[in-house]
């Protein structure tokens, strides 16, 4: 039995995190499906930025790294983040971006495993993940392995130095069993390493208690931190004793103000710091934590499962044509879906244009992201049904939406 | 023959840059002479940054990445701060930390001159630098040597691939002849690197007729980007067609929007560019950057100097405990200028509660920066009296004075 737009309405009725939605400034006369891939905008955001630029950065000036507390942020930040992780304290920091954190991590964990140089990871991974790890192999001699997610577990050996996965899959959604991925390399003697820029503030996570030894993501997607924002990076307490990276810049010195002549890494996580950070940046990134304020990632994942599932169950009575490309029984799923289809980036083009933003990947795939912090049951309700409309009368044929953009 | 108060006003009546200061906000009542460390704000900047907050990601959000030219920002940055380089066009990029560009520079220089592995640099380089080049030797097998200034051409030679140096001395200001050293290293077959975080925006600088290869350098200090501002990169065009660097993230890719599996570095100066640079950050360095509109970058190095010379001159007549620690005669020297002292963070200290914004580096050196873009003659006369009166009456021997700050 398909849904009816009242009973979405009803849906949101019920929703406990309804009330959510009004953190956000959300777009006028449109749906926003694409908040996994920028999230949108806190309300609190602007005048936080505008704080930090006009007050902190004008009148206080240099005074301000320690008056406004802005040499703590990778840590404040971090700390903000952990839970949302299931972290332990005191083991994630933020700063540059997910690539360069992910450089950083993959470097630390081979040493750690040293003789040992085999990277394993998913084919067909997010692509900066891949390309980062092979200019790390071709800068160390190390060696890349991807395989197909059903072999992953088969290709652990006594050469593995790490695993590298995605947690949430950023095309099909997909989402990999942690604990028993990470089992499975401890069993093999290697460590793992964890991209969660489609899980984090999407998913209840649980890295201490799945045993991750490496995580990264970004601050951009489902965390709301504006556009390019700073990423993070986590550390397994046991591990943050001995691990070292190779981008040692200053802010990861054990004394940075002292200005000695050779690097000793910082206790802690700070030993992650490179160069300076940006204030600004995290004065937005902060904004977004702001938004998570009392909200719990099981109940956050729940919410967007229930949203998938009903888009799910409109597209497949709606619109034949379109393929699920995302896990739809009991698999776990992360905070979005997305459907197959040849045309699938003119028939993304189209429904931007009638007002439902989601996005495409190549080559073929339509994707919706589903932030359970702003997104309701009658959004998807609506974006089905102008999905269906022009499935129907074909419109996204036009030449105008095949028009390639710079950015998808 | 000492100048007069009244000499230093007449001085700043007659500058043909005094009008620029107007595009600051300064704060009341202090005088701030650290503006290589942190640049003042530009007047644009909070309005800049705002736009790109509440109207762009609020309004436009991930359609901005097309529609407001986020996707461009950084090469139209790296445009922008070319000409403050003499960097031919198409050469400089905008991203990430000076230290990551760098390590990037660097892995570069490397590959290219292989199989050579000596990196020559300045004992007592800036420790960010050299930290950096530490890791990157560490991970590559590379051996980083350093060798006081006057050794530096001696010490290139057929192992040597890469010399790195910083132009303007963080501590000391004193700033090396980019032609000569150029020349050296070429003549010995290896590369150039120049960090120019002290010397962009406060100096002339010709980078492409001083044959350099690779540059970095920090937006937040003469360049009045902001707290943590993004970094820029400089290749020379020689280079960029065969050069890559081994942090290759998805913006660096020919096709980022591809999603291939295997990386493919981006024609030109893209191929530099790592992870998802932050848009909000770039707002806020493309306000410092609208500063520099139609100022001449030898007219302000020539204020500058003028300055120097003016507190230099002070300082002599009226703290005679205070040695000059940076180049007083002919030697070039950068938009700062600083004085040894045993208790010169407790100096330091006493000489910004009493509202002048110097800062210490260690272990005994007082620092004080002279951007041409809004410092006056009278701002040097009246810190230099300030200062002689504190030498004068002891009050920094006060133990409150010796209580470090974290960041100073």
């Amino acid at each position: 039995m398909l849904l009816t737009r009242t009973a979405c309405m009803a849906h949101d009725a019920a929703d406990p995190l309804a009330a959510l939605r009004a953190r956000f400034r959300l777009p006028a006369g449109r749906i926003y499906l694409d908040g996994n891939s920028l999230g949108a905008l806190p309300l609190g955001a602007a005048a936080a930025v505008h704080d930090v630029v006009d007050r902190q950065w004008g009148d206080d000036l240099i005074t301000s790294w320690n008056a406004h507390g802005w040499i703590d942020l990778p840590f404040t930040l971090g700390a903000r983040i952990a839970p949302l992780l299931g972290a332990e304290p005191g083991s994630v920091i933020v700063c540059d971006s997910t690539s360069v954190n992910l450089f950083k991590a993959a470097a630390a964990a081979l040493a750690l495993r040293a003789p040992r140089r085999v990277i394993v990871t998913e084919a067909g991974n997010f692509p900066t993940d891949v390309y980062m790890l092979e200019g790390l192999a071709r800068l160390t001699g190390a060696t890349l392995r991807s395989v197909p997610a059903e072999q992953l577990v088969a290709a652990l050996n006594d050469d593995t130095a790490l695993l590298m996965l995605t947690h949430t899959h950023y095309r099909t959604g997909a989402v990999h069993d942690m604990a028993a991925l990470s089992a499975a390399a401890h069993a093999a003697g290697a460590l793992t390493l964890w991209d969660l820029s489609h899980s984090a503030g999407a998913l209840a996570l649980d890295l201490a208690g799945d045993g991750a030894d490496f995580a990264v993501g970004c601050g951009y997607k489902f965390l709301n931190g504006g556009p390019g924002a700073p990423a993070y990076l986590y550390v397994a307490a046991a591990h943050q004793a001995k691990a070292q990276q190779p981008l040692s810049g200053w802010m990861g010195h054990a004394e940075p103000f002292a200005f000695e002549p050779g690097y000793r890494p910082a206790a802690g996580m700070a030993r992650w710091l490179t160069g300076t950070p940006s204030v600004v940046a995290m004065a937005a990134l902060a904004a977004g934590l702001d938004t998570f304020e009392g909200a719990d990632p099981a109940a956050l994942e729940a919410k967007s499962r229930a949203l998938g599932d009903v888009l799910l169950a409109l597209v497949a009575a709606l619109c034949p044509a379109l393929e699920p490309a995302c896990p739809t029984g009991s698999a776990r799923r992360g905070a979005q879906v997305s459907f197959a289809h040849p045309d699938a980036y003119a028939i993304t083009q189209a429904l931007i244009a009638d007002g439902v933003i989601g996005d495409f990947r190549a080559p073929n795939v339509l994707r919706f992201g589903l932030p359970a912090l702003y997104t309701r049951f009658v959004d998807v309700w609506d974006a089905a049904e102008r999905l269906a409309a022009i499935m129907v009368d074909g419109r996204w044929r036009d030449r105008a939406f095949s028009v390639p953009q710079k950015v998808t």
